[in-house]
């Protein structure tokens, strides 16, 4: 009996960080005919899903949604707001910040990176030195990912703008919270943020193939003195239609919208705020159960501090070639597949193997991280890799103090 | 904020002894229009499923199935085997036992019961020596249940093959498998059973509303004494049919049917001794966590010796109102539900609130054990209920161990 | 090119008078996880499902559901009613009732049919005269069926009660309402029916099995003289329940309920006096085409008086071999499935293939009725088979008309 | 009673050319959790879509697959092979072309517009004149609608390859076939196409926010002297990727991507030559009710000459207002959307309430079509529209035909 008793069998859960878990309503509500697209109630049910999108973004400014993936969102901010050959400031920890410069320069933009690494979160202060710098106002926008999918990182998006406020640096403020929307507490006005950008496969809960744009005020005006936006990423129409198809530049994405729209229902009837305490503790209970894993043998979490944790994924260390042993063993004998270790090394360097990553963002629960959880360890027992004991009471001890 | 912070959100867990969790592959089979009843792919369908019934209750027996639930299986097999005024012989070992002797009785038949109680399996001998007192052969049949749901016992089906034959009695070995086909291993004929019952709601992994009854062709010959079997239970043209219709005596079950098929054909690509071996391997997972709970404090298994647990079910003791706080306390924060004591105590007893069961049948997992586990670990210490260490790493080691 | 261009492609349509067609609201509700079936939601969902059934055959009486298809009510409603032994009368108009007597006469009970043959609808006068024979009041149920699915003959119901007032007969009414519940007018308590069954599939537009008894004071009354009711088949309970399991003499149907609770609003929502008129409408449209295909040709509504005609199937002879060649060619060519002529004549006479039956029942609009219509059309000229012209105008006029 | 009794139930119908109506199959397959992206079963399936998507355009060259919809083709195919301030061609037959226009003059492009208002089809002599003027090669590429959804002309791409073959002109040929693939004959390398458009929601039979463009080699050497792509119109790496997430340029379309795997294999079980006579047959069911109810009264297809007609749409005028009234009365009274008139006339011009289109793409059979023209025809008598009579057994006819 060369194969384990448990191969291939029972629910699949995903674990990555996205996409995420989708809710049972929310592929129902998208398991239904095609709908009028010129009048009638999928019309209406837009005009209900804006208001609900921006109170998840904590905003009143507008909104430009968008066929597209998160990269897409990266690539339309950028084309609604600066020019070829103009400049931004990237300050990245970790590859989605890189991605991000990357698709700015694609765009002909001179993008200045400040690589803050794998392992930091982003210094306020050595943004600002830069920015003090730019005394010509060069810098035509800040972009910073909230929390790195790929470091777990979160940085403080409030601290940027300060010291953008306190410099009087007239750059917008961009955030990519791809994967915080939804999970980490965010608040683009009261934080002062220009930009921000989301998708619909993480903390929202809808398959890939959507994303968001929520934009200011002095984004807009921004916009206005662009030489040119090509029609599928201008935001104008799609934030302000005076036709339905303008929302979406063409035809919309029917069986998303209905995805969403039960997504955001859900959201709302849990309540934002609450949305934001459950990630907050599962994600104690995850961290509290590495910690205890990473007390005797290898594994670490890539983040030190919990205050510069992402609550929505978890990026750890384990040592090569363990973490591929372990997601191979979760995936082949317990149906979990874990996240890879993107962006912590190259795929070719060996190292690439010694890390993993933990999605738990969106539609997850208690007995779903404890049942993550104790895949791992299980995964830990069976490839009889050195690891504390006490992990999972660690983790059912958060989860049982709410 | 009095609420906890997980409340009513995440995948829900049913983790009650039947209905179990569905596939995903299940319900989208079920997903679909109506099919044409009288001729087409439907009745070809069905013909492959009645063989892939027979290869899950290991026999070439003959296989009657229904529109119903459990218990129009216990009506459907007496009606075709007992008259009125006849008797058969239940030793019982639970409320499953005794509910199947209540229908003997609301048929007219003379139940003789041979209480076990709720705290030991069928003793062989007792059943021996009622039987050996029957010289008449009065007792028609002898209805014994495999796994009852109630105290997740497991009897041995075989011995009491054995006692019949040693006696050299006719009377039909009945066998009510609705808690253990498609999860203990169960061999109808090797075993020498003549009637076997099950539902699509457990093992079988498919939403209930058919069940089945598979029978020997010495209880088809005991149908051909009989005065007069109703047409919705003679299972003669269900399992001979002529038309299509017959075999459901009338409309046929479409929906259920197309999920079974999906369901079967997982059963038989994973393999059904493999089923078995994973049934068995989570059950010990959760067998190795409750001992561990019950080192130390008042949690203990219903059934003490491995040897006569059915491995889809654990009923558990716990002490009166705590197994009601802590199914509560998973259920609203978890989203994972637990099954209530069902005949441990009477529901107007208090000691009532001392029991729960947990379901660990069909589309299970690893993961999923944990979770369920991790779940009531949580529970455990947020109702500060006395429990000993150790509990969650004990099953995952098992599940390491595979 | 052998095959006809548009074989096997684009939506099936199942105009078979039941199963019929299901909506979507109803597929995507049953599309969901198990369910406690201890307390909860479910509990709750079912309490309300019940007064919404009673809504449906306008009555105040007393509910029993079943697991079971419509065969199953027929032995539901007579195991509480009627003793082996006893008499029942049975005016039939087709296969349905002969099929009831047949299973009066499996429970042993001495059903007296009084046969009307394919070609006529139920005669009072005939009723009346054998039931004023009956002095001693052996007949203790006069068993109608409302609309018979073979003949397509509807009967009048609220006749039989003035014959049973008139002579002040005690006999039980029972009508079978399979075919009509939800489709043709009919009205419980204003009529004098003391039972009604019917089913999941046909009007309420819910897969095949489960099915409904309803039942009046006075028949619940006739329960009480029973000397015995087997557990599966005994309505008090089940109408009366004091545990959920009650509802159901086990395990729930749960995934049928959340179907049925899709479309019992449906239901509501577009009133049950209007799904009275949207079939009356649709029935209409269908009779007139085929009036004007029978105008020139073979083609002959079975029931010639409109008033005896149910709105849910018409039943139409066209003579042998042209309706099974008809229902071939709609099939394999447009994916249109016509009813059979099931009991207009033995499988085995050749006459057989003489007659096809159209179901127009639940789920359907006007757009799908010409769709079923206009794929006759297409096989009529198709298969090159004499009909009159303007089949298909004489429909959409009356579909304009309302 | 006001209201129609036909109001709001049955099946909803969507005849609008796009969305098209989703086959059970392919949403079934997106009722599914979310796969891993990195690794497994989802990435194999990919590779198999590709070649399949190439044998629905008839190419062997190179696909390029996008989160998007037919504008965002629009956008990408310019973005890989026309610089600003470059110069391409659009001979226009409707709304799409011009809106093609409009989208390359977003992108800085010189878009010269040959407009052939809304009847007449793209007249190649004209064309050749205009390229044979252009000695210097200026214009990049011809941009031609091939079956333009609004007008529903069909145009001659293959005499547009002769026109440049003639010339012996270096433009890229690009074609849109938005409304064609998968309707309408195609053969991208038979007739030289350089680059090729469609999307998911016609006849691919997929919902809307996937779209494809193929591009020949020719058109992979053009993208070579581009100065910059943006990253997420970038064909290169989605044609050719070294990572899975190249195809996508991020996160991949999951659920789309099943619903697409899906209709692949239906139009490929079925034949993508008898899909296109599929196509036919039923656009010549529906001209020929056109033609009939245009034989006295008012309406008139868009399109006189059969040669030129799509076989997915057909636009036609009936004069305003009455095809809003009939439009508003199909949908309210029989659940059936007929497309509007769009870009026949301006919204805000009286003239627009005179027009309006069916779509007749995708997953359709003959009973749809049936029911379609069914409904239109009762609608005509409800308005009291003079039409000419016979419409619906001329379509009939023609089905019957093959």
């Amino acid at each position: 009996m060369p194969q384990h008793p448990l191969a291939a069998f029972g629910r699949d859960y995903l674990a990555i960080p996205g996409p995420s878990v989708m809710p049972d309503a929310v592929l129902r509500a998208m398991h239904r005919s095609a709908p009028n697209i010129y009048h009638g109630a999928l019309i209406e049910m837009v005009e209900g899903i804006v208001p609900d999108l921006r109170r998840v973004a904590r905003t009143k400014g507008h909104v430009a949604m968008y066929i597209g993936n998160g990269h897409a969102t990266w690539e339309a901010c950028l084309s609604n707001t600066v020019m070829a050959g103009e400049k931004v400031l990237v300050p990245a920890t970790g590859r989605f910040g890189l991605g991000w410069a990357d698709v700015a320069t694609g765009l002909g933009i001179d993008a200045e990176v400040i690589d803050f690494g794998k392992s930091s979160a982003i210094d306020p202060m050595r943004v600002a030195e830069r920015l003090s710098a730019d005394k010509s106002h060069e810098i035509k926008a800040v972009l910073a990912v909230h929390v790195d999918t790929s470091t777990s990182f979160k940085n403080d998006i409030a601290a940027l703008r300060a010291v953008l406020d306190d410099l009087d640096h007239p750059a917008l403020l961009m955030a990519d919270c791809m994967a915080s929307l939804g999970c980490d507490p965010f608040e683009m006005d009261a934080w002062g943020v220009d930009v921000v950008i989301a998708g619909s496969q993480k903390g929202m809960m809808v398959p890939p193939g959507m994303c968001f744009v929520f934009f200011s005020d002095k984004a807009a005006e921004a916009r206005t003195r662009m030489d040119r936006v090509s029609r599928y990423w201008d935001w104008t129409p799609r934030a302000n239609p005076t036709a339905f198809f303008e929302y979406w530049n063409g035809t919309a994405p029917t069986h998303h919208l209905y995805g969403l729209r039960a997504a955001l229902d859900m959201i709302h009837d849990e309540g934002i705020e609450n949305v934001w305490r459950r990630h907050h503790l599962l994600a104690r209970a995850v961290w509290a159960a590495v910690e205890a894993w990473g007390s005797n043998g290898p594994m670490k979490m890539n983040v030190s501090d919990p205050v510069q944790r992402g609550h929505s994924v978890t990026a750890i260390g384990i040592g090569a070639p363990h973490a591929t042993a372990l997601r191979d063993w979760t995936e082949q004998n317990l149906g979990l597949t874990l996240g890879i270790g993107l962006g912590m090394a190259e795929t070719s360097d060996p190292a690439w193997h010694g890390y993993f990553r933990l999605g738990h963002m969106g539609h997850v629960s208690g007995h779903m991280v404890m049942g993550m959880l104790g895949g791992i360890d299980a995964g830990l027992k069976a490839l009889d890799l050195p690891h504390g004991s006490g992990a999972l009471e660690a983790a059912s001890g958060v989860i049982a103090g709410g």
